[in-house]
């Protein structure tokens, strides 16, 4: 008898592998004509993948752990938050470990899989390595959340992002379209192919759009906490005074730079215009209220716990989810 | 022969408790001359309340579930991640649950129970209520972060806590100080006796103190969210227009007035004055910089550990600890 694959089923019914496992794990989101349709095909192909997998894959102690670099960082803390409420229904225990946005979040992972027996892994806020590589040769389930792993070719682990190069790009349009000419982008380091690397690869096509190019000057590494965008703003404005424009590639970074503007005296926007990305509730309430690229941090939390649920529970292969950004124009860009 | 209990070895040595939790633990925070004093009793008593304690409460399986009411709340979030932090050398797993302010934790707590056969709690953000003392008669090591337990009757379970009463009066009279009276206070439900119920009951002493009595229909029950905050205050500011002064008991909190204060025209401090609570890392760069009664988070995290470690592994009795905050004037009072 042929077993057949949840893809095999997901090919049956003319639905996506999305689908076939939300019908699996009976969530609401699915019609029932849909559902219906899913079900009749399981039936006929004596689908076993569920229980089968489940016996292969999963005992008991499934432990999944959570890893989240950037412990300052709002969105990352928010966006960790709605994993773990998505993981409320999951057979699995989950345990989240916050470290440093400078630590190595693949050592904490080989520490958690000797110490704990993890068997699964969700990365929030990651970079992709070397160490990245050798983790994923374990073949363990492994997603990593924000970074595109797809980019990184990283070929055993799934991920769920959003274009971070197209949305970085629609950062930088935004400042040029009103007339900035003098952007400064506050990042980090930009050698990767992580979401920040992205992003400012993204800034580089906005200028070449617009038949410019990007004065590399105007490029900022700094720290994403609050502080850290303080202290890299009043040592950058110092030196680029001229400044006009300024693109954080987190709304904690732009709201650092904009109390240094403040503090040097040149107002937001009236002087220079900062957008920002997340998306976060603090940017919206914030004075000015932040323009920003918002991320949408419940659908990326549902995906990668369905990405992460269907790799463990059903032993489907691992799969690249991208998911829509929004632009949100508000006070802090003129 | 006698068994020695922590408690007995704390005597004998002339420390605390805590120190000689300290020394079991392996923790630095220890001078040697301490140290080798308490390991010397212990060796005399032939104490064996580490290994044997765990030998009866402890198994590899060890879990901690960590329940975090207020999942909007930056300032319960950033203590969570602390705990967190903290509970990397300890030998249990510990899972975290991050609920909304208005759920019920005890009922997470039972859940968890069943789920996954959690035999530890820490509670973040919880208020103590009749749920708490069934669940406190299970007899499981149990801390209650931010509460104290002590004023609350709960026998079986730790604290780990400011002293909410004198940190509420100390706002008050800040403000108290600087001629207001029309002082309004945007708190939660004030009957129970949580940490919001304290400080107001702080700032009755306040008034009390000045000789004056609290407008109690200054009292705003809000919810601990920005956005919860900011219609609050639109709705208040809108009846009660000539109020100069708020405490509000989050820095959260804080911030949505200032912004539904500066939406309907009112400068924050000329106006209005605005202290908040916590000392949350956004409060140092929010324009106006938030004057605030500020937690030591890293200390409530590193007790919280410390006296739950000492439940679970070295069976010591439940213990209260009360941590010192510190009031932070910044630019939103005048």
């Amino acid at each position: 008898m042929k077993i057949y694959t949840i893809k095999d089923i997901a090919q049956k019914a003319g639905v996506s592998v999305t689908t076939v496992s939300r019908v699996l794990n009976h969530r609401p989101d699915v019609n029932r004509e849909t559902r219906e349709k899913v079900e009749r095909v399981m039936a006929a192909c004596h689908f076993v993948g569920n229980a089968n997998a489940r016996g292969l894959k999963q005992t008991e102690g499934d432990l999944v752990a959570i890893i989240v670099r950037g412990h300052q960082n709002p969105f990352l803390n928010a966006l960790a938050e709605s994993i773990l409420q998505h993981t409320k229904d999951c057979r699995a225990t989950f345990l989240t470990e916050f470290i440093d946005e400078k630590a190595d979040e693949f050592q904490t992972a080989l520490r958690l899989l000797h110490e704990r027996r993890v068997n699964g892994f969700i990365f929030v806020g990651s970079r992709i390595d070397q160490r990245a590589h050798e983790l994923s040769g374990l073949d363990l389930p492994m997603v990593f959340t924000t970074v595109s792993a797809q980019q990184a070719g990283l070929p055993s682990a799934a991920s769920v992002a959003i274009d971070d190069r197209a949305m970085g790009r629609l950062a930088a349009q935004v400042l040029l379209e009103r007339g900035h000419r003098k952007i400064a982008v506050f990042g980090a380091s930009r050698t990767g192919s992580d979401s920040l690397s992205l992003r400012y690869l993204g800034v580089r096509d906005a200028f070449t759009a617009a038949g410019l190019s990007f004065d590399e000057s105007r490029y900022v590494e700094t720290r994403f906490s609050l502080r850290g965008a303080y202290d890299s703003a009043r040592a950058f404005f110092a030196v680029k005074g001229d400044t006009t424009a300024v693109f954080a590639m987190s709304d904690t970074v732009a709201m650092g730079v904009c109390r240094a503007l403040s503090d040097i005296g040149r107002r937001v926007p009236e002087d220079v215009s900062v957008i920002g990305f997340d998306g976060t509730e603090m940017g919206k309430y914030y004075t000015p209220r932040l323009s920003t690229i918002e991320q949408p941090i419940e659908e990326l939390a549902s995906q990668t716990v369905l990405v992460l649920t269907d790799m463990l529970e059903h032993g489907v292969p691992p799969r690249h989810v991208t998911v829509e950004a929004t632009l949100r124009l508000r006070e802090s860009v003129l």
